[in-house]
Formats: C-alpha cells, structure tokens, sequence
C-alpha cells in the first residue's frame, strides 16, 4: 500500500450556511499538500457513506466548484442524523469504518459536526489503533447550536445569530409601524432545543443606538406565563408594541415544550406546532393584542444570503487547521477558535484534545441572562457581536445567489462485504 | 394664505422594504422644488394623523435621515389599518381631510399604499374640489400584494419574491442535504390572502441549471388533497425530498382556508395556526415522511437586506414621478410601472387614472401556472425574474444594517376641533 495516505471528510447533524466553507478548507489545503496527502474522499449523507462504502471522488471537482463551497450553504455531500453506537453495544460499526478507510487506503479522518460526532471522531482514533490500522482523527467543529466546549464559539452560530438579529430588527420595525390600529405583538421563533444562544441573538437587534422593545424565552429559564404576560403587558403600555423571541426549547417547569400544548386537530390528533403560535394565543388571549407570528425554521441556519464574515472566515479556517494539524502529525484533536479580545475583535486557531470535548455541552452562562430572565447582560452583547460581524455576499445571477451543486461521483467500491444500517 | 401649498403624504395598509424608498422619493423631489412646494408633512400612522390632524413636520430631518429612508424597512411614519368608508356612510370623514389640509394650507395628497388607499384617494380628489377646497390627489402604488391594476408590478412586491426565492432555494439545499436519514418535506408559508404571486416566486428556486423539486399551492387553485399528496410522493420517490411552498390564502373547494383546520388546543379553544403546519402534518400522516416548517410572516415584507434592486428603484421613482406628476397639474392619477422589454428588462413610469385603479385587484394570470396546478410557466417565469433581479444592500455597523428612525416632530395644531374616529 502506498505511503502517501487518503483522507476521508464528512458532514455530520444538522446543516449550517457555512459547512461547506469548511469542506472548502479541508480540500483546498489538502490539495496544496498532494505530496501528503492523496484524494479527499467524502462521505456521501456523512458517516452513512462510510459505512455503506458509498464515497465521493472530490478530486473529480474543478477548483472553482469547491471555491463555490464557500459561499453555498447546505451540506454539499450530504449530511446525516446518525450517531455511531457505543463501542460496547455495537463494536461492528468501528470495525467497519476502519475495514473501509482501509480498503481505500484512507490515513485521514476528518469529521465535521457537533458533539455527538467529535465523540465518534474520538472513538474512531482510539479503536483504529488498537485493530491495528491507525487513523489520524481530527474533528472539525459545526454547530448552529454553539454549545461544544473548550472552543469560543462554533462555526454555523455566526451566521444563524446574525440573521436572527437582522430578522428581528426587520420584522420589529414593521409592527411598529403597524401598532397604532393593527399588530400589536410580533412572535418569533428560533431554534436551540437546549441551549438559548440563537435566542439571544434576537434581543441583539435592540442597540444603544435604536432601542426596541424585545422578549427572550429562553430554554435556560423556566417559562413563567403571569411574569412573561406581565412583562408584555409593560412593554406594550410603554412602547405600544413588542417583539417576542421564543426558543424552541422554552418549557414550563414540568419540563413540557410550550409547543406541546396538547393542540389537536380537527379529527383529534395531537398535532405538532410550534412555541410561536402557542405564545401568540397566549397573548391574545389574556391581553388582547392582535398578533402576528413567523417561525424561522430551516431558513435561519441555511441562511447563506447574510452569512456573518466573522464566521465563514472561521468555518474555512477550521477546516484548514483540521488538515495542517493532520500533517503536523497530530491525532484526536479539534481545532478551536480562541478569542483574544472583543474589541477590537481578534481570535486564532487553538487546538482541544477530544477527550475534553465529547459529550459536554456548553449552556448559556448565567451572567449573560438578564436577572428577569427575558434579556441578556452587557457581558452576552460583547460576546455576540464580534461574532455577527461583517457581511460576505454569494455572488447573485438573475436575482438568485449562485450555490454551487456537485458532481459527487462515486468511488469504486473494493469491498465485496455490504453493509447493513442498524436502526 | 399663501399660493405656495404644502404636501401631504402618508403610508397606508401593510409596510414593505421598500414603500419608505416611495417616501424618500416624495420628499427629496418636493424638496428639490421648493419655490412650488412648502413643506412635505406626513401622516403620524397613516390617513389617521390627517383626521386626528396629527401631522409630522418632515422638514425637521436632515437630508441624511431622508436618503437613509431609500434602505430603510417599514413604515417610517407609522402606518395604519383603516379604510375610509364610502362617502354615503360616512361624508363627515372626507370633510374632516379637507377640513385639516385647509388648516396646514396642504394642496397635494400623497397616498402611498394599495388598492383601498386609490380608493380613498380618487374620493378625496373628487370631494375636495366640490366641497371648493381643491387638493391634487396622486395615489403611490405599494403593496407586497401585486394586486394593483394597469401597472406592470406594484413597488414592495419585487423584494419580498426575492426574498422567497431566496429563502426557498436555500431551505431547499437544507432538506436536500438531509433527506437520507432524516426531514424529507420541508413547507414555507408565505403571505398572499387571494392572489398567488409571492407563492410563484417560491419556484423560482428551481432553475433550469438547477433543478429542485418545488410545489407551490396557490390561492387560485382549489386544494386537492389526494392530487397533492400523489405530487409530493412522485417528487420525493424522484428526488429524495421535497419543498412546498404554500400560500396562506390556499383553501378548500368549499372556501375554507387550510389553516382554519378546526385546530383546538388543550381547553378546546379553536387554535389560530398557519397552513404550513396543516400541510406538513397532512405528509406526514399520509406518507410517512419526516418533515420540517417555517412560516415566513413579517421576515418576508420587512426584509430590506435582500432587497431586490429593480423594487427600490422603482419604489424610489414612484414616489419622485408623484411630486412630478402634481407639479405638472395631474390630479386623481397614480404613476405606474411600465414594462418595456423582459430581456433585457427596460421599463419606464407611466400614468393611470385613479377612476380606473380603485377596486380593481389584479390575478395571477391563468397561464401563469402549470397545468397541474403545482407550479409556473415559463411566461410567468419571464414576468417575475427581472423584478428579483439585483441587489441592493443598506449599509452595516456591528453586523446589523443601519435602519433610520426618525425624530418626527409633531406640526402644531391648528383647529379646535377633534375629531373621533368610528371603528
């Protein structure tokens, strides 16, 4: 087998507006290392590809399709919810990810997803070695969720905060036009199932500069309706209207969703809403405010259009440290961003060992919730906004941002052996 | 009183990204002639700050917070719901108008809104010369709607379909790169009570160089169950996945919308909730298929970060033909968008008379959509790219673009009569 190794890349969890800027990262620094490394071969829907021995030949896309990645958001070799068994309770799964990097010669492992995959990245490079068949593993960093440790924050998040904040600051701006004979209250809901960091990038529309009356629902705090209606109540006295930020983890205190609200349809089915309509009723109901409401969905974390520069320059910059650290002989490790002040802002690539990321999840800290529990403190804001920072247009024809689509050919398969997904 | 008059100008109906692009039109260009106009008051809230003779001095804004108007969202005045009733219902109203422009010496009315506001508009026109106060009515066409008469596109449309377009196409590559493990439908709900045209520009994702596999349901097409559901299987047996765009106005053959799906929640109260979670819930129920939803709202109206470069020209230039159009003499008259070629795209304001513009609402044309009632034609291709087309950012500090709020100081009151207003 030749020296010169394969590296294999792939996509992880949920999609961001900049997963591909870090594909690009991988691949454009792995193609300036050709005497290191071989191809890239992608995982086609991520880890499932490996598995199932379905690769793609990135070699076979021209230097402008995957300087395109950059600006196109979405996973471009598809992405998978998909987490690896534990090594106990399904060891086949390791020993086929190894069987597979070892048919096509694969010497590079690089994993590009949130805390669920830097785990399998870890296991990955602690087994490989022990089967006798070593891969150095590195994990880039991905989630919207900005909730791994050890690093300041993850590629995916700028972006999501900024297009909340821009959103919210749009969508408030039209209700204040609107309150004196109309909308009165503006619900808007966000993601982050556990952690409030997309929440609290809603409440960064309100600046020194313009201030406007917004809520936070928060996962972090536990929904109280008389303080939030009350609350409400005041802001729309004083300024005639309001915006509501809702988190698609806020919960009461018995741990329900407010999205589970026991809705049923027509034929009595439980029906899946969502928090912001819950939330508007709510407040129709017990203060008589006309509502509008919007749940931003998927389109917040695809959002490309309005991408933060701050965090395409990171997503890419992950990717490359991914691959140098490779070179460098480095193995188990993630690449970080680590701040190193807010203002002006600056930060450069660190390095964690993956032992100390897997499996922590990294919450608001409290001093960055305001003490009602509906706002963030001075502290959060500092933190935010380097993070929004900057604009990084997609190139546009006929009106349309111009994302890129791959070829994604596959490779040869080698293996004789199929391999069947366990549920 | 003096021969010089001054201007009324005011924001009617729902706001857009672009209607205070028409203002800074106004009032930059009565501005430019000051020697024929005085002083450009608008309307606190719209047509309700002339009854309640609540009159914002425009004059006490800097040229800078004017041309900062052209990127500004929403209503800078504030804007308002309330149609003026019909002169036989309701005279005491019109005489109230004319009695307030008398007062401020006002001799142009400006009314930038749809169709209720042309209205309203041509009757004030009318009266005021009959009741010996003559006032030059020019009505300035907005509305995200489409719906208005004679012109080609109305001002506020061009920039919320592309923000759909946008956002469609980018929520598409999100479900496109998931779809092998997980969300295989996703549905966006866009604004559009009776005509289909924000719904259309949701297919323009798709483009012949690249193909994404989009439903559109429409207002103007009875909603078919069993015909829906067969479409989206084909597509995601094609394709893997799909996205479907449906128009909040979309509705049963007996008229019932499919949001009011006699929803309850947990007290039994009938639930206000959107269509697009009625669609999902429907895929999934009958097919099996994991989805995801997101309501547009608001974001799509306000979102004056993706603006489309052809609306705020032309939001700008229907604003500035006005003041034109009054200097000339012109009265009861709305200047128009005239379409000249569609590629390349050439167009040049026109006139319509009010008489032919008041409640008249312009359909999607039949051969605009497919024949199977999913999608649109190329005609209607041809139509909507060159209203999407270009891009026209505002400016950015600290990741959030620069919005103007005015001072909007009150003009002092001149009449010692109230007046109250009928709901």
């Amino acid at each position: 087998m030749a020296k010169k190794k394969n590296a294999f890349y792939a996509q992880s969890g949920g999609v961001t507006a900049v997963i591909n800027a870090s594909a690009c990262g991988v691949i454009e620094t792995a193609r300036k290392h050709k005497d290191k490394i071989g191809k890239v071969y992608a995982g086609r829907n991520g880890i499932i590809g490996a598995l199932t021995e379905d690769l793609i030949d990135t070699s076979k896309e021209s230097a402008k399709a995957i300087a395109a990645l950059r600006h196109t958001p979405s996973g471009a070799f598809g992405s998978c919810r998909f987490k690896l068994k534990s090594l106990e309770a399904n060891k086949a799964e390791y020993e086929r990810l190894i069987e597979v990097f070892k048919a096509h010669n694969i010497g590079y492992f690089f994993y590009n997803g949130g805390g669920d995959s830097a785990d399998t990245c870890y296991k990955v490079s602690q087994l490989s070695e022990s089967l006798g068949y070593p891969v150095q593993a590195i994990h880039v960093p991905k989630t919207v969720d900005n909730d791994l440790p050890i690093t300041d924050n993850c590629p995916g998040f700028g972006s999501v905060a900024k297009y909340i904040a821009v959103s919210t600051l749009e969508a408030t701006f039209d209700v204040r036009s609107m309150c004196a004979t109309s909308t009165k209250v503006f619900v808007l809901e966000v993601m982050g199932r556990h952690a409030g960091w997309i929440a609290a990038a809603g409440a960064m529309a309100s600046t020194k500069d313009c201030e406007l009356p917004i809520v936070v629902l928060f996962p972090e705090v536990l929904f109280d309706k008389d303080k939030f209606l009350a609350k409400v109540d005041g802001l729309v006295k004083k300024f005639g209207y309001c915006t509501v930020v809702v988190s698609e983890g806020c919960h009461w205190p018995d741990g329900k969703f407010l999205a589970e609200q026991g809705t049923r349809d027509a034929f009595g089915h439980a029906q899946l809403g969502g928090a912001a309509p819950v939330v508007a009723n709510m407040i129709k109901e017990a203060l008589g405010h006309k509502f509008h409401w919007g749940v931003a969905d998927y389109m917040q974390r695809a959002a490309r259009h309005i991408a933060s520069k701050s965090d395409v320059d990171q997503a890419y910059a992950m990717g490359k440290a991914a691959v140098e650290f490779a070179l460098k002989g480095h193995n188990s490790v993630m690449p970080t961003i680590d701040r190193v002040s807010s203002s002006p802002y600056k930060w450069k690539v660190g390095m964690a060992p993956l032992s100390k990321v897997a499996n922590v999840e990294k919450m608001m800290p409290k001093n960055f919730i305001t003490k009602d529990g509906f706002g963030i403190t001075d502290k959060c804001r500092e933190y935010l906004a380097p993070l929004m920072k900057g604009e990084d247009y997609p190139p546009y024809k006929n009106g349309l941002p111009q994302y890129v689509t791959l070829k994604n050919v596959a490779v040869a398969k080698k293996l004789k052996t199929t391999y069947e997904l366990k549920k």
